[in-house]
């Protein structure tokens, strides 16, 4: 395993490692660009967040997989919000961290000249939108200011972790950009239907003549009010923006792979504040939690075999082709043997929470489509998340069976309102991957962020990033003589970990 | 209406009305049996459950819509556990009463001689089981005990809430009789296997012969411990028999409606106590709440348009044909005119919960899936819930488009056990149909049965019966020039109102 990593780091200084532990050596010697397996140069190159300022000599001590070294934030260095951040690779699972992180402020603005009237606001047609990654606008502070997080991890690659760490918080602030108008009236519900200028778009009453209206009153017509008309909120609206753009984002993953190696995919976590609302929007299994006056208040669920069985069960029992006829899409305890056909044995469909007795027949001696129990659970032996990003052209090993259709790449969204409630300088949003949650327990995380934060200077910059150094030492433990090993002498994470403490209160001063 | 009520009357009292408000006058003069429009006798005679005991003129009585009146158990009567009941029929929607109940005292034994091995056990074979309907098992009192409530909530007819009232209970316990040496045994976990005489199976280790392990060590062969195998508790077989016992139900009034006249569908609530736990089952949008030391514990949630908008739309998108050409699985907050074509409106698909605006195109003018707010949500145009039994060939009005396949017959099963709580003598579960709920909060309902039960004598054997009687007035309300109003003036429910109230104590005496 060391000369691999030696290997690949000779890789990484020279440049970047595209593929993680799918790696190959057709790279151009000194090369800027390391090429992909069909020969195609990687959409982005391998780093670790901007933010840390790495240098390549602290990039390439980054992935030392023997000492794993917790790398934090920059003394001087600033995030938004304070926000505190701390990641460490994994134990030796990949050769890089395939964990991503973003951390920006952005402001939401009108799209400018032409896109305005186009493909903009249209998610029928499923282009890739523009993405406006434009320095200028970043910070010339006009518009809607918009903070963004999100933690991206990755499997079977860094590709797709690394792109959507670039792109996704882009994404979703040009996707607002094209209801800005809306955003900026925020009393009144967002029209149910607009015209191609972007206004509100009411059809004429039966006397009225059969051009837009342009007279205000049209709008009002009272003929249209007999019927049903849902009144949807603003807030319901940014919540279908977010959901929007994790499609587009997936499918810009999609897109770029005929130009692009892009390998393997990711989890996305993102949290999203805009106008006093926190909206976390999760697909896989990462995990955030607020901590407020000590008591955790769960922001996400995570989205695994297990808790969406029923989900690909159902895909699996309506579109049956999906499963290549090597899979059952029903469940059963253990695998079945060929010997116990005609026996009775425990199972479960689609549509059932408990399980009953059936007769096995032939059938039934195919692999489960999920099979596998907490973090071994896997869909169709491959994959232990349900949601996320990329995967595209991950198969069932040995066969021509696509995992995909059974991934979903849309988020669920909650929301949290920032402004109903009193926050205290120990209150935070605590966001990470799932090295983190799998050793240390949302109840443990919160007493633990709650402590240390109550014994540090509360004006101290660094107060939040030493509190996730602390969370993530919890979970990685130390290196002893059996591995990686918690202060219980439990085996700690040899996952990557990735965490955000984000502050929730004094960020005032930052927008 | 009047005059319908009473024409519908002189039927109900020469034998029965099959076909709720679809009945035609085909009936034989004077005969037991009226016909359904194939010409078909009702599988039940239309009445009021049993333990009401009413007579042929308390029958007609029961069914005046312009006074409503409410029935209750006979002083005198006792259901199991004391449990207290009262019902009322609506206020002209329907002509007969379309809600059913039921409340029976069960013992679960081992079937009885060749159906043990046969088809019984098998959920595979989609034939629909003998039930064991006898009155001398029922009183013999050996077996385990079974408490059985139900509530069914029919529509378009009265056919399968009064065949559910008559055996979802029996088809319960036969399931659970197959599992009875399971049962007896609770403190170990059902087998993965079963062979076909009932027993653990367990396939042989390589070296073993290949013959059914008749040496009891055969079974601890440690060559399968090696697989992964799922334990599984009791508790989830016995939801298992719960959620396969109402696919049954609803296929056998599937295959019953080629010998008789079994008109519309239910909601179909149940509540079981199985040793020591009470496993409460719901399909549809009738409701159960514990109360418990005055706090509510809701032990349902309502299977609406609305709730399970997502796997409606799913199964729309999955399978288009289903819609027939004329609707769309895409949600919009309301009907398009044909002059939005190129606008952009609000909508949702099967994957969002917010909202985003997409392009109008051709295929959006379709009549959407769902459609509708609160109580006036609607599948296809047609129907306000979403699971239930029967319906079986409901289609969409002047159309050859089945609902069915959007419905489905399984039920939602929570678990309470009643062991590991302590309840004192106002502590009950309320089983109502959605007429009680309509405009009754959970709040109100358990604010009002505290405040009655603590009114009332402990040893009343009628104090659960009053309870429910208050109520259900409390929904109902009374008559006034400007029709049944509520205390507060607001309108009552028009529907159909049951009510169970049934106490969580003291049944020890009833066991």
């Amino acid at each position: 395993m060391i000369s691999k990593v030696k290997n690949a780091m000779s890789n990484l200084v020279g440049g970047m490692m595209p593929h993680g532990h799918h790696h190959h050596h057709n790279h151009h010697a000194g090369g800027a660009q390391t090429c992909g397996p069909d020969g195609l140069p990687p959409r982005f190159p391998y780093g670790r967040p901007e933010f840390l300022e790495l240098t390549p000599e602290l990039l390439q001590y980054s992935t030392e997989h023997a000492s794993r070294p917790v790398l934090t934030l920059k003394r001087g260095s600033r995030l938004p919000w304070r926000t505190g951040y701390a990641e460490v690779i994994n134990a030796g699972k990949s050769m890089l961290n395939e964990d991503q992180a973003c951390c920006e402020k952005l402001f939401v603005k009108k799209p400018s000249g032409k896109h305005r009237n186009s493909t903009l606001l249209d998610n029928n047609t499923r282009r890739s939108p523009p993405i406006s990654v434009d320095a200028s606008q970043k910070r010339d502070g006009t518009g809607i200011p918009l903070h963004f997080w999100g933690v991206f991890d990755g499997h079977a690659g860094s590709g797709a972790a690394i792109m959507a760490s670039k792109l996704l918080h882009h994404l979703i602030k040009d996707r607002l950009g094209e209801i800005c108008h809306l955003l900026e009236n925020p009393s009144s519900a967002p029209p149910i239907c607009l015209a191609k200028n972007g206004n509100p778009f009411q059809v004429e009453s039966k006397k009225g003549a059969s051009q837009e209206p342009e007279d205000p009153d049209a709008v009002c017509d009272s003929s249209v009010r007999f019927y049903m008309e849902k009144v949807v909120s603003l807030e319901s609206l940014i919540m279908g923006v977010i959901e929007t753009a994790f499609k587009q984002m997936d499918d810009l993953i999609e897109k770029e792979k005929a130009s692009y190696a892009i390998s393997g995919g990711c989890c996305a976590l993102a949290a999203i504040h805009l106008m006093g609302k926190l909206y976390v929007a999760n697909a896989g299994d990462s995990r955030a939690i607020i901590i407020r006056n000590k008591e955790v208040i769960p922001m996400t669920n995570e989205f695994t075999p297990e808790s969406e069985r029923q989900r690909l069960q159902y895909l699996g029992f309506l579109r049956p082709e999906l499963l290549g006829n090597e899979f059952t899409h029903i469940e059963f305890p253990r695998r079945i043997q060929h010997s116990e056909l005609g026996k009775k044995m425990l199972y479960r469909d689609h549509t059932m929470t408990g399980w009953a007795y059936k007769t096995i027949i032939e059938d039934d001696l195919k692999f489960p489509l999920i099979y596998g129990e907490g973090k071994k659970a896997r869909v169709m032996a491959t994959i232990g998340v349900t949601r996320g990003l990329g995967d595209h052209d991950l198969k069932v090993y040995n066969s021509n069976i696509y995992i995909k259709p059974f991934l979903s790449c849309v988020p669920e969204v909650k929301v949290y309102n920032l402004e109903e409630n009193k926050h205290g300088p120990d209150d935070v949003l605590v966001m990470g991957t799932d090295g983190l949650w799998d050793v240390t327990t949302d109840r443990d995380v919160a007493e633990a962020v709650s402590t240390y934060l109550s014994c540090c200077d509360p004006s101290d910059p660094m107060r939040y990033t030493l509190a996730a150094q602390d969370l993530l030492m919890r979970s990685r433990g130390v290196l002893k003589e059996r591995g990686w090993r918690l202060a219980n002498d439990r085996l700690g994470s040899g996952d990557d970990i990735t965490v955000f403490v984000i502050p929730l209160v004094g960020h005032e001063t930052d927008t």
